[in-house]
């Protein structure tokens, strides 16, 4: 069958490898739509970085990994022992690939697990290929009218409806979303499928503005234009700031900005994965009795929340699909398109 | 009546001003203990930071203003309109000054309103006098089993509960407390008193080491005595790390350390005062889904729990009182013995 590998460093090759057999336990999958993520292109430019030179803690597997962990697709065979699937069923994946033994998993923060992975970075294949098999646990069924294409958008969009459910949010709460990418995309429309009625997006490329509006922001606003965007958010948001920031960008002078733009008691919630250390001034958060959030991927009821809120039409993510691509050409017009041209793109979609 | 007023840095003189007019709502209270805090020796030492070089944005006054804003006292005197108080009644003040109008006031945030201030810092005299005038509210009531010397250390362990308060601490939370001074005692105080049982400090001097251990902490660490802290705090919290930090030394090597200490899901809450940006890495809380909780002062109603848990027995915090001293040397022997030996005390009291 066909698979994308990773090899290392600008080195995915599209390549014939044996189809995975199906374990007891276990069901295989025919991808049929498959993301391509920020991690990804990480990978690619700068890596290996999540994907192991050394056998991975769980999946004992080394490089090279077939890739594409934001994937939907059919049942094509249920493993010995797994019930409640029938072949032909669509499904959207959760590639959380975690121990179940560590104390993380204990607690079920499946997602915090100290030797987690991913499938499509870690090993045990990936969506990147005609056939991929999983626990039956990673396999989310979809609604009869929620569309493969979609299915593909879950797992991003599980990554900003997590980190909605970590904050604060009531009805009535004022945001600020630093960074309109997928990720600040995702946040947009999870906070507005659980009824947030003002949304900021803070959003320097023109592009993005543009994506941001169209997926719900109320105000947009361009940090390098203003003078004093502190003051700015401030006043946008009733004159105290607003209740809760989401970092989706995750560089210093944004940190340091979503401290000072909260009002007493606000949260800042952080969605992004840092470079390096920056500078923190933690009384920014203290005279105010800020609070400061970490969020990482997702559990598996996010997962099945934003399959939900598809279907009852309360998300309605189908423009985030940019492009469709083939599997042979997923290095020049899916991550160099995305590299070189990320801000006219929310998610290019490989169709196997 | 004689008063300790603050001119400015290293300018503290105890003269002779008029008694302030007991008014409409107002109760006038004869001080009997007053602690001297870390703040006082700030403003002493490099100050006036709090105290206004401007008129204060409530009480309208600027230096020189009364000193002492950890004090117990007897009413003396009930204004017009003021009911629930007889002469004679031992109390403890609540010296949060605040505005009442402002948006995080409106929210019942005294502790975070914008124009805020405290009695014995921002004018409104203060606890080092012989008489002082304060809203009705502002002052709590002592049982009689709680004596006037005790009373003076409402406020200081009122800062330590409500961090607590502000934590999610469980009755199996395991705590690392980073520094053993004055806060750090008052928060092992309300660990204590609320039902935790493991709480480690983390503490270089010997003499803050003692006094940590005398108030209840479980292990005490040395932090340049070890070559892996945080491996160290994993070991002795079951393995993870623990569920909890409180940062009552405020150091950019402490933050790191809180950080990395924690368990999957852990809080770090931060109890200091900052002098100036830090390094900070997110990451540090983003793979665990960590949170970092700031707390800022008290509200009343940690006031109101501190004295109900020193009346029941829960807390006792009499040894926290390492001397007594007279109003008039309040600087020789007060701020300037709290320099030179601060290790070897908890609290000076000055008795008025
Ligand atoms: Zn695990
Ligand atoms: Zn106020």
């Amino acid at each position: 069958m066909r698979a994308a590998r990773y090899y290392g460093k600008e080195d995915i090759r599209v390549e014939e490898i044996e189809e995975p057999v199906c374990k007891p336990g276990q069901i295989k999958i025919k991808p049929a739509f498959v993301g391509i993520c920020g991690t990804d292109l990480h990978e690619y430019l700068g890596g290996p970085n999540f994907a192991p030179v050394k056998p991975h803690a769980v999946t004992k597997e080394t490089l090279p990994v077939t890739f594409g962990h934001e994937f939907s697709g059919t049942v094509i065979e249920v493993g010995e022992g797994v019930t409640g699937f029938e072949i032909g069923q669509k499904a959207s994946i959760q590639p959380t690939i975690y121990d179940g033994t560590c104390p993380a998993c204990h607690r079920g923060l499946e997602n915090i697990c100290y030797n987690g992975g991913f499938v499509g970075l870690s090993g045990w294949g990936g969506g990147l290929s005609d056939a991929v098999t999983v626990p039956a646990n990673y396999v989310l069924p979809l609604p009869d009218n929620v569309p493969l294409d979609i299915g593909a958008l879950v797992e991003p969009l599980s990554v900003g409806w997590h980190a909605v459910s970590q904050s604060p949010l009531k009805k009535d709460s004022n945001v600020l979303i630093l960074g309109g990418g997928p990720i600040g995309i995702s946040v947009i429309l999870a906070l507005r499928a659980r009824g947030c009625g003002y949304i900021i997006v803070s959003e320097l490329s023109s592009s993005r503005q543009r994506f941001a509006r169209h997926f719900g922001a109320s105000h947009i606003i361009d940090p390098t234009k203003e003078t004093d965007f502190v003051k700015q958010i401030r006043s946008l948001a009733g004159g105290e700031g607003v209740d809760i920031v989401f970092d989706c960008a995750g560089v210093a002078v944004g940190l340091e900005a979503a401290c000072q733009s909260i009002k007493a008691r606000g949260t800042v919630v952080n969605v992004a994965i840092w470079e390096k250390a920056i500078p923190f001034q933690p009384n920014d958060l203290v005279f105010k009795e800020g609070k400061y959030v970490a969020c990482l991927g997702y559990v598996q009821q996010d997962f099945i929340d934003v399959i939900k809120a598809i279907s009852s039409g309360a998300m309605k993510p189908g423009d985030m699909i940019t492009r469709k691509i083939a599997l042979e050409n997923v290095v020049e017009d899916g991550i160099k398109t995305l590299i070189s041209d990320k801000d006219n793109h929310v998610k290019i979609l490989v169709e196997i």
